[in-house]
């Protein structure tokens, strides 16, 4: 083991202080502080007990006024609000997978986007009964970004990628009318359903809301992982680092931030061309460094090992080490407090996409057939813009954590094969994991996803919570900001085996893995779907049977929402560390936390204390296992 | 004239008030009473400056806290609050459109449903381009249904109906960047760029609110009117009546209530069923009497004479008479209120669309394959229920005017033609009205439409600038509860042409017209858009130059918004009378209310105070007419 230690939580926040006083030198702004004028938040709205879906209100529920002024009861708001919430999720997520399957669609074998993974392709288009004999690559994957575009909007049917599921799934989703139609359908059929004087029962509402999110897990976001798979590359297991001492103080440092990799890609392309290089040479940097935040990092270090700046809430971090010369963002989750901070600095603001335009930034309008172009002339400005520096505010924290990275399901098989006996076992299953889990060298596994909160120590939830998981023998597979944190911990680094439990401890060894495997970003948690179901057709056990549960401990968006009604209606206990805004109706949070086990065999848990929290996992998952008696 | 007279707003709260005493005596909840409770409103919602799209809020902006913890300022959250709004009410008049073509499409010879006007549908077709010589009317019927739910999630391409827009329009759209794409996707694509970390510019955001709205107006709003007129007929001039009085106490009395027809017509047909009625006299009523509320009312009166019992504010009234066997609702606008006001009589409230449950109500889900088995079941309980009458509580306001409605474009060009000589003229055109207005015997003509909101003194706004607005030559065509507002007054009353200007009298009597023209429910608006580029198309003038402005008083509801975003984008100045939560942004509201303009040639006016936005409205007209030298 050497001298591996992980970084801790009291080391990412001295580095921020540090951070902070330059910022307070040029009168920079900062989440802790808005989070401090922000404070106490309203309770109204943080219960779920606030209307504003009418113009006849604000109405709110208080024990004067139990009904606003339409006659709705407080669990009609909350459980409004809630699906109303879950649709502004389904729709984000679901609106990147149609961009991807746009830029599939443009795909060209001279053009600025290729298909890079054709076998992964043709693989999908027999799934979709779509002939690939003797057709051009190309021919076939327009026909198939067409099939996957129309997905969100055809008339009849349901998603096709549900035929995935396991067959006992796909009966709960059609017993409980819950199967989703076309992905936008279910995002109007929701907001139609919370318009004044619609639905304000309960049960309707949530029902909708578990439709939703799988027309997102199941298809919005399906597609947008697996046909960025096919334009980019499945990832496979690479090395990379994180934390923020990953950005380089010598060189023009762009930050790739955001979700959809349409950009990052282009960018990371175009920062290892010479003469891009050079041209930064010309400025007096030493080269060129792209790193990345929140979910385009996962994306880009998934498949190019680029480095991970950091997270969600450590984004104005990467502007207030003074050495960034250009933050680039595409979709969701940057903070519109960016452009404010970058006119503190030297740095350029770029964003990029008509869905995410912010004032003080510079707008460079990035599309599949001016990206080459667009991209090379962001990493110009970001050359040009490096003699700007103001060399008494740079300082990068020297922090950083290697990482594995790239654990896609077909990494995973992959890896699963390399120790199986291939004289006599089946390969390109997950069935060596279901041994380990039957005999209990794994426990279980815990999916862990989602944000960051200042409602929760950031990145404490995470790390303290992988760190008793895998102690206890149960393997942590993440995505999104949870993965960042694991990869800035150090969790992501193999030698953090030696924090497992004995047993996972063995796997890793033999398997040659991190015992926190990273899956990608938050449209990726459809490559967990896709993993839930492997290992339950591999088992013949249902989805809802395995010792699996999902984990958000500090989730924030509307996309974490529609991503947690998709899990649990996949049959999958998921765990809370922030309150979905629904404390404030008894019914709603019934329904939510018990009551939709009778429809799909698993519900949520809400629990603001990690210990409890962590102890509630490992007890589910004992509990799944007693159940199946192993 | 003899002895007309209006029914004065102090009649309709006299009796109001009279109801109100029923209902104290059995203990029922009122939306008078709730209003109460629900005032003040909160000053931070009713500004639109709370934010609740993340779990890191709710974040609230104030002189001490002027950015949330993202660093959105209150331009960005004042922005998203209005494009999630909007985006609320595109979504659900586009869904009512869908099931209306869903409905096309299992339309048979046979069926529930059937083609009532194979005319228009052949005439749209051709629009469409699509083959009707030698086709079955319902083989038609399908393939054009098809077509038009492809409108909601096509890959590729704007809506088809935009074509019908004078092609300065259409340029306009282009050329900002505002021409909706597949209806759902619009609504989908809102919700992405008010998603956490995406679109904080209020013009990105505004941009987008238009063109949601459009997607609604020229999209599903469109295909809600054109195909409800294809399945039950293409309304023309019918006589009807409107007002409590009504309602009737010899007999079942059922109220139809919501918006899509589907439910109500099927229900029509039932009531006047002979086994049915003798149904009802078995129980001891003289016979069956439908009448309707909102929407819903407006769809059945202008298609069969259903006498309208009243509008948004009156449907508790409807339960109160104690006269109510059932009151069956499809989808919006119905108080969740009428669940608990039901259980105070004897009322049966019955919902029947997966879109719209509530509690205390009896869920009948109603479907094209059910549609007739249920609307009997429906009549049937209804007339079961007369005899738990409490008679002590029967009291029915003896208030009701007589009302022409029905004015579609095809039936205002059927009039015009009417008043057109023939030999002479063309025929089929809208050039006699517009040589009406030209020669200024009419000064113009404004859209009245919208809701009832408690926050103006119910119907007051809508008959005093009726009144206004037609005493000054100003033709009114309204739909809605606005329409509903102005029957109950009498203004849809031929007799009320002695209101009028003289100009507009002599119009009135020429072409036996009321001088308000009902033109149906508030999908109907596209209607409204069609008459818009008809007269624009008929004078060669710009929508944006005719002398014609729209107008919500007593608007509430998202898609009241989503409509007033439409008719600014299709060029019609619009004038509200209650604030759409924007006060609390200089930028966002000095865009929706000049800005705009710049894009789209149209702006909205916001004023509460009832006489300025009557004479505003006039002042308007007239600066357009002095444009265009007429």
């Amino acid at each position: 083991m050497g001298d591996f230690k992980l970084t801790s939580v009291d080391e990412f926040e001295a580095a921020t202080a540090r951070l902070l006083e330059t910022g307070a030198k040029v009168g920079a702004d900062s989440w802790q502080l808005r989070v401090k004028n922000q404070s106490p938040h309203c309770k109204f709205g943080e219960t779920g007990v606030c209307c504003r879906i009418c113009a006849m209100g604000p109405c709110r529920i208080t024990p004067k006024a139990p009904r606003g002024i339409c006659g709705c009861d407080v669990h009609g708001i909350v459980g409004r609000n809630y699906l109303k919430f879950t649709a502004g999720g389904a729709a984000t997520h679901s609106d990147h997978g149609r961009e991807i399957c746009h830029t599939l669609y443009l795909s060209a074998e001279d053009g600025n986007y290729k298909v890079k993974d054709p076998e992964k392709l043709k693989r999908i288009a027999k799934e979709w009964g779509v002939e690939t004999e003797g057709k051009d690559i190309y021919d076939l994957a327009h026909e198939m970004a067409e099939l996957a575009l129309l997905e969100y909007g055809k008339p009849f049917g349901t998603q096709r990628w549900l035929k995935r599921a396991p067959q006992t799934t796909q009966d709960i989703w059609d017993r409980e009318g819950i199967a989703p139609r076309a992905i936008d359908r279910e995002v109007s059929t929701s907001l139609h359903m919370t318009h004044m004087g619609c639905s304000s029962k309960p049960e309707a509402l949530i029902r909708q809301s578990l439709r939703a999110g799988l027309a997102d897990g199941w298809g919005g976001s399906m597609c947008g992982t697996e046909f960025s798979d096919v334009l980019f590359g499945t990832p496979k297991p690479i090395d990379t680092e994180a934390n923020l001492g990953v950005m380089n103080a010598e060189n023009v440092n762009i930050i790739v931030h955001g979700h959809d990799p349409s950009l990052s890609e282009m960018i990371c392309e175009y920062a290892d061309d010479p003469e891009m290089i050079a041209y930064a040479k010309s400025f007096g940097a030493k080269g060129i460094t792209v790193s990345g935040v929140c979910c385009t990092s996962n994306e880009v270090a998934m498949r190019r090992g680029i480095p991970m700046a950091g997270n969600f809430l450590q984004q104005e971090n990467v502007v207030l080490t003074g050495a960034c010369e250009a933050i680039v963002v595409d979709v969701q989750c940057i903070f519109p407090a960016l452009g404010p901070l970058s006119k503190c600095f030297h740095t350029k603001f770029i964003t990029t996409s008509p869905i995410a335009q912010m004032p003080d930034s510079e707008f460079i309008e990035f599309h599949a057939e001016n990206a080459g172009e667009n991209a090379k002339a962001i990493v110009k400005l970001a050359c040009e813009n490096f003699v700007n520096r103001n060399k008494d505010l740079v300082y990068i924290p020297d922090m950083k954590q290697k990482a594995t990275v790239g654990y896609s399901v077909e990494a995973i098989v992959k890896v699963l094969d390399g120790v199986t006996n291939s004289q006599v076992d089946e390969t390109g299953t997950t069935k060596p994991l279901i041994e380990c889990i039957t005999s209990g060298v794994i426990r279980g596994a815990v999916a862990m996803v989602g944000c960051n909160n200042p409602k929760i120590r950031p990145d404490h939830a995470h790390i303290e919570l992988m760190k008793k998981l895998i102690a206890n023998d149960i393997v942590v597979i993440a995505s999104g900001c949870a993965a960042q944190a694991a990869a800035k911990a150090g969790l992501m680094d193999k030698q953090s085996k030696d924090l497992c439990g004995a047993g996972l401890k063995r796997v890793c060894e033999l398997a040659d893995i991190p015992p926190v495997l990273h899956m990608g970003s938050c449209v990726d948690i459809s490559r967990m779907m896709i993993l839930a179901a492997t290992l339950a057709k591999d088992s013949g056990l249902k989805i809802s049977q395995l010792p699996v549960v999902g984990c958000a401990p500090e989730w924030m968006s509307e996309k974490a929402v529609s991503i947690g009604n998709y899990v649990v209606a996949t049959g999958i206990d998921t765990f809370l560390g922030v309150d979905p805004y629904v404390s404030g109706s008894s019914e709603v949070a019934e329904l939510l936390t018990n009551g939709v086990r009778e429809w799909v065999e698993a519900a949520y848990t809400v629990e603001k204390d990690i210990d409890k929290l962590v102890d509630s996992m490992i007890d589910r998952i004992e509990e799944k296992r007693a159940a199946i008696g192993i």
